[in-house]
């Protein structure tokens, strides 16, 4: 038996150090880990994928927490993954995990872990969708994807999640509001968390005003609810829970559109990384491309171009190989 | 005449407009974007790409817009490219642009503009990097590539500019103490705004303090100093403004290796982009990589499995076609 299937097996059977082993499996990439996915893949598919964003400072860790606690009442295994660039549980920060464990100590059918991701070559996205199958194929039910609604990757994550949870706090200035607005499309459901501060009437108002604009929304589409929580008393969390389950056990091809998005961007993705090995390796000489950054760098040619040429030399390459 | 050839002339020779309108064209991206580029690319080479970078209420925009004031002082044109899915200026938001513009409102060598990326498939480093190359052939001196420093993408931006600036401040939390962590690596000049606040020494002695525990360091090589602001009363300004033109000055393969990293990474890209139409356009049969999808979705096989199959394929289908 192999490193991998002994893995897999032992993911499959619940072993928790197994699913740590393999989440950091999946971060690393490579070889390793394709094998791995492909392993677990045919046992994916059961658990919902939970996207939680928001600003820094908005409780989305709290918030986390809380849903996590109020699933768990309603018998289901839950899994968090907290990518958050900016929180100190980021950076391999194991501590943080340990910290926000002893909440869920002593329940097997918890598993919070955060993702060391800054300084990746992009991939963000990526590496959060693999750890999502892990803990899919692992038998969780819920899987709460958390990050820090700043940032194209970390948007771009929650957006492809099963549905998308935005949360906003009263109070946190203008930068905030603006956020809001970018972050509006995404949301499936809002929450305006620390609902007991002055201006969260206000908050709530101000998605709703803009909600209601939205004339392009379908009369029978889903009209996302903007919710208030104090997340820290869990008030207002079984409200969240219930929203997010009518949304994912509404019509099916609301949920299989989304599932279908995510597959796609993920294929597309990978494809367009294995042309790149490939044709760097197999097709062009060595120095070959280098020669081209060369030339761009020194006016003789524009990186169009230079891409067009190296594309075309790909195509010729190939041919010539092939035959 | 085309036009793109009409529009070349035009931001050339400085005409705001063209330049307004070519930016634009940019950001759109598609071939009349790449006819452009091509067309501007010898004239590039000139401007000098300056990244901040720091947490939302740093004071980015504030210490971006004494930059410039300090800049134009000393002779140079100046633009600012603030790509910032927090603030208000973004999203298309002229009307902020036209706010910051009031500054320096009569200054026909300082040109401020903001990018309206969220929601854009990924590209924001892209475009950001394609703006800088716009502003660079229309004649400016220094270019201001203001981002926010959460998020892969404007971090990438930032680190892969000919200068990355980090900006921090007093009091923001341990949010920031953390996100602080993850900038360092990339920051050429440190900077403490709003110095006037508590806690300003003990911002700018932990950054010193992590400084001095890089043991990696090359005794000759940049130290990145650790310099102190209230940019609203331009106070240390003229101080990052000169610490940034030694960086600048410095060793000649410093700067050059930084323009190779960022020419490496633009080609990449542009040969990945290309190498994903020609496969879905030309390689593969219309539907085919939707079957894929779809098989993957269905538990037939696995995103990875996919990916080789249609690497494969392309590799197969270019040898058959060539024949």
């Amino acid at each position: 038996m192999t490193d991998v299937d002994d893995l897999t097996a032992r993911v499959l059977a619940g072993d928790r150090r197994a699913l740590a082993r393999a989440l950091s499996v999946v971060e690393r990439e490579g070889p390793e880990a394709a094998a791995l996915l492909a392993a677990l893949h045919p046992h994916t598919g059961h658990a919902r994928l939970v996207g939680i964003t928001g600003p820094p400072g908005a409780g989305k860790s709290t918030l986390a927490d809380s849903l996590t606690r109020e699933w768990r009442q309603r018998g289901h295994r839950v899994a968090v993954l907290a990518v958050d660039p900016t929180s100190p549980y980021s950076g391999g920060a194991l501590l943080g995990d340990r910290i926000r464990m002893i909440g869920h100590a002593a329940d097997p059918d918890v598993f919070i872990r955060s993702m060391a991701t800054r300084g990746a070559l992009g991939g963000l996205s990526r590496t959060a969708g693999d750890a999502g199958s892990v803990f899919d194929a692992a038998g969780f039910d819920t899987v709460l994807l958390e990050t820090v609604g700043v940032g194209q990757d970390e948007v771009e994550i929650v957006r492809t999640a099963d549905v998308a949870v935005v949360l906003t706090v009263p109070g946190l200035g203008d930068d905030v509001q603006a956020l809001k607005a970018g972050l509006m499309e995404i949301a499936d459901v809002h929450v305006v968390n620390k609902a007991d501060r002055e201006g969260a009437d206000r908050a709530a108002a101000a998605i709703e005003g803009a909600l209601a604009l939205d004339g392009a929304r379908d009369a029978r589409a889903w009209v996302p609810p903007v919710l208030r929580t104090q997340a820290t008393d869990g008030l207002g969390v079984a409200t969240v829970v219930d929203a997010v389950e009518a949304h994912l056990t509404g019509p099916p091809e609301r949920l299989a559109g989304r599932r279908r998005t995510r597959t796609e961007a993920r294929l597309r993705d990978l494809l367009g990384r294995g042309l790149m090995t490939w044709v760097e390796r197999d097709v062009l000489a060595a120095g070959e491309f280098e020669g081209w950054v060369t030339r761009v760098l020194q006016r003789e040619t524009d990186p169009h171009a230079a891409a067009a040429a190296l594309l075309a030399r790909t195509r010729a390459g190939v041919r010539s190989t092939g035959q």
